[in-house]
């Protein structure tokens, strides 16, 4: 009963598989490995973009950062919800990696972006003189942190406010793939045809080891973002298994099945959930997260019986009145099983 | 016949196995999986040194940077040789992780840094005032980036310099365990019994797939590394993958034995070189590497086979007189075999 | 008629005096000088801080900037105003000096920090793990950028609050004496006896040509300040004329009359407005600032005459319905006379 | 007798005069005030670059460390001269402001940079790849540090150089009028048209209480540029004091005049050293500083009379055989008086 993150579950046996197989004799380091040739065409097919240049790190934060440092100059500002992964839970990566950026935060229900508010900021900015941080790009996440998916229309209206503002669209795309089979679009529609220039398409929340694609649609960044990759300590010497580990992830549909496997897992709790008297959903269900509010005894059964999630907010004590409701995070990954689930429904009822 | 660098080799086969066996369930993500508290333990009674402090990272520059940034202040600076590998190949991480602090480089035969000019470039700090770059800490390199290896006392003799100035001392152990099996020192020798504060121990260069140990013996900047590691995009959610290999690397000697053929591979290829008439060894083979010139005829004849190595320096062309010698630069891995090496001199003799 | 900033404002006869006397002959360069040791005592003086460190620069952005990065990490946040001039009008010089630290936007009337809101925001980070930005520092100003004053017993409330969060305190006093000849405290009242650490201390606004004291009441950050104001270009060669411009404001009570003949420039001004009919305060008349609406047809007449102040919030077109009202932002310094006002109000009313 | 530095000397009469006719009432502040519009052309006509943009700093460290800044990326380096001020004497500042760059020191006689020495280390740079910090700029100081003087010819070959390998030339220009009064020739044949591209143009060391000109002949640099100073903190409010101090020294050729009379004392100076027996020169007499050596007697001499001036290197003590050498540098200003000079030599002899 693991629904602390997706980033607990395991890897997928067909990644740990290419990795094995990767591992034979000598090859050339550093990401000039046949492999990864390999990986940049199938994402070039994947997303429509044969000009799109590729390259992998190991970590989300990475790859948002160093996509940031690419977009915008030090004394520029991303636009972002304030619940974004950039803002929260990367300790300050994206205002090192820029040297000393700012964050224009933004609100919005469901950890989207209202564009409205998007409009009214930028539209603040727009006045800057030489006192005042200066508009650099829009960042948005899909899957967003509260677990909704922008349609491509919702990304699309976005990415217009920012390009008539002639500023530039990152998509963090951790849970990209889960936000993708939600909608059934394809990838370039909710990418670059929506209007994105840069996307962090996530691997390792989705069954990787640790990777993630940075995908410039907008090529020109590239050597400003391979030189920044070198910088950080990102560019791996023995990339072959970073490469492996994205080959074995686009093959078959891989990436595909894993992530409804987690959206799946996410509806059958939710279902479940709901089915408590008072339980509630906080946000809507479109990716493999659950937000959800249902009483104190439960999350003590729960967690007596060795459950592991969060409280959502974390500042809701397990001691206190067992009628009270306490909000719950609950997060789904590709080998979260039915019986798990149904084991979780059975104590918290 | 791969000679280009130690870091073209395979993983270890046990490394793999164990990334595989970690593969089983899920687990607390960003280090604390329970594989940590192992390789922890480990790195410690390997060390003897029970108040270390230990973080693993993904690449060798990752390491040193964060380890450096955690030692200095911006407006100081690292003693290095003037070849050390976060001079010359690092793409100036160091100066982006400290926050643009600056390298003093110095002279020294085999890529050591020569005491003399050490002494002579930290008194020249030592009278810095408001207008200069500070002293900040010593970063040495062991094994060398020209394969030569500093004895324990060669390294007090350093690092006592740096502690009469009341400085810090870093060690770049990329190639740390060719060095420690060349010596027959235990480790604690080779570091904090040393002087050493910081240890980059590296393991992708020897048998594993992307892991490096920063060993804290100055466990007071553990916080610090931390934090700079998160800011980095350095800490690894499946973290477990990273623990998985350094555990299997330090078990049963692992680490130990990959080296030692390593080593032992070179010092094969170097002995056969110098039975070619009029080659020469650049600098003593005392790790995994060999610098050694001979005739351009025997470049040709291996390159046409397609052996990879390096000219070094690189801009020694293949075309001219057949006798006239080129300098190499030869890195042997754990995987490289005696067929390889005797192959590659059939070729070059 | 200018109230667009006190900056637009001359500097005061005496300072201009002492800088013709202080280019006698030779002097010691960067802050060796002797009148230097002079304005030290002096501040040490008026603050009752005889322990207390003093440096001269010669912007309030530089003041403010460096006082931040000594007291908190890259990767700690700054609490602040959202209308703080730190986080409006310095163009990222925070995140700049600080190596890309944040700062946390707190609300408050009349630009004051609201405790309930440092409060909690102090207390969202002290849960902070490692992927989340640390506490750093609290920053506060006054006067305010509304024109209103801290109290002595609001700013140790505010200040109490971050020690008990362990966490310095900041005052970024552009417009201290402002506040100070207001309230009618002691310098230390409404500094170290109220719990702040660092003061940035205002000259410029109110007198001087371009000098602002950092007067740090926690030495230890002294060497420090000195690097990072060398290496920030703000160390003066010929510091002499600095401190002769600082000896200068504070002889003979100098700061605090050209103070006070702003504020009440500033009582006059808003007095006068409020006598036409349905004239507004934005905020109340603490310091030399007067926020303030009243028709269209005023601020016609009064621009048309060459009035120069600006409409707050700017998008505020001259164009429009006569009686409308426009909310505007006047700012009085040492040298606003009492016909320049009179000659306004008439326009206006 | 004050020989430490130009920097202690006192400003000119003139500019004293201009700051005072500059406070008149109210004037715009950041630079919008109109002495700067006359500043701005009269720039343009004396450097016969009417499309050069123009900037005003008070300090050297920030007029080279704001144009390197904009002149390249983080990850590149600037060949500088060993001992260049930007590397010896900024405290880190341009690695601060360009986000971590490196400086790449090259040799050369009286601080004047060899060419074979440029061509050679950007040739090796010219290899880089993604590993290695890039090309990016080229910075030569004139006059030197050692008080020698480039010529026209001697700037147009190591810019050539540059520009061959596609960086930007910048010019270190803090004794610029010294090396332009020495050499005859027009402000234009010493930059843009030798190939400079932005000019550090140096007041504060001859005759000004602070200011110092940023001159952009490659004007694409220039809102990037205003952006960094304000960020930088180096954009004044009361920009009139910057401003008039630069009309003063530009007007009747009083910045020419100045440099001038520091020259010939130089000249005096050295020409009166030179009298005494085994006195030597260590470089040539060229702009308005003499680096000589002579018999500690006199040193000791001159000192006990009150002399200040350095020995350089600075650790030759005074205590020692009387006749054995000292070297020292000893720096003359535009107030320097031959009374001054014929007595320090009457001492030293």
């Amino acid at each position: 009963m693991f629904f602390a993150s997706d980033n607990g579950g395991p890897a997928a046996p067909e990644v740990i598989k290419a990795i094995a197989q990767a591992n034979e004799g000598a090859a050339m380091p550093y990401g000039a490995d046949p492999i990864m040739d390999n990986v940049r065409e199938e994402i070039r097919d994947i997303f429509e973009a044969p000009g799109a240049e590729v390259f992998l790190v190991a970590t989300g934060t990475a790859a948002n950062a160093l996509s940031l440092a690419c977009l915008i100059e030090p004394w520029q500002t991303v636009y972002c919800h304030k619940n974004a992964h950039i803002e929260e839970d990367e300790c300050g990566a994206p205002e090192f990696y820029t040297g000393g950026a700012k964050l224009t935060l933004l609100e919005g229900a469901d950890a989207k972006i209202d564009p409205e508010n998007l409009r009214h900021a930028i539209k603040h900015t727009a006045h800057a003189g030489v006192h005042n941080v200066q508009k650099g790009a829009l960042s948005l996440t899909n899957a967003t942190e509260a677990g909704a998916v922008y349609t491509p229309e919702e990304v699309k209206t976005l990415t217009g406010i920012a390009k008539a503002a002639g500023i530039p669209s990152h998509m963090d795309g951790a849970r990209f793939t889960n936000a993708l089979v939600r909608l059934g679009c394809s990838p370039a529609e909710l990418t670059w045809k929506a209007g994105i220039d840069v996307l962090s398409f996530g691997g390792t929340k989705n069954g990787l080891l640790g990777v993630e694609a940075v995908v410039l649609f907008a090529p020109e960044y590239a050597w400003e973002f391979e030189l920044r990759r070198k910088r950080g300590g990102h560019l791996f010497s023995k990339h072959r298994f970073l490469s492996a580990q994205m080959e074995a992830y686009l093959s078959d549909d891989l990436w595909l099945g894993l992530a409804a496997k987690a959206n799946r897992a996410a509806d059958r709790l939710a279902k479940g959930i709901l089915q408590i008297a008072g339980a509630q959903l906080m946000h809507p269900v479109e990716a493999n997260a659950v937000f959800a509010s249902w009483p104190r005894k439960g999350h003590r059964a729960a967690q007596q019986a060795g459950a592991k999630y969060y409280h959502w907010p974390f500042d809701q004590p397990l001691e206190g009145p067992e009628d009270e409701h306490i909000s719950a995070r609950l997060v789904c990954n590709w080998a979260t099983t039915d019986a798990e689930i149904d084991n979780f429904l059975r104590l918290i009822s």
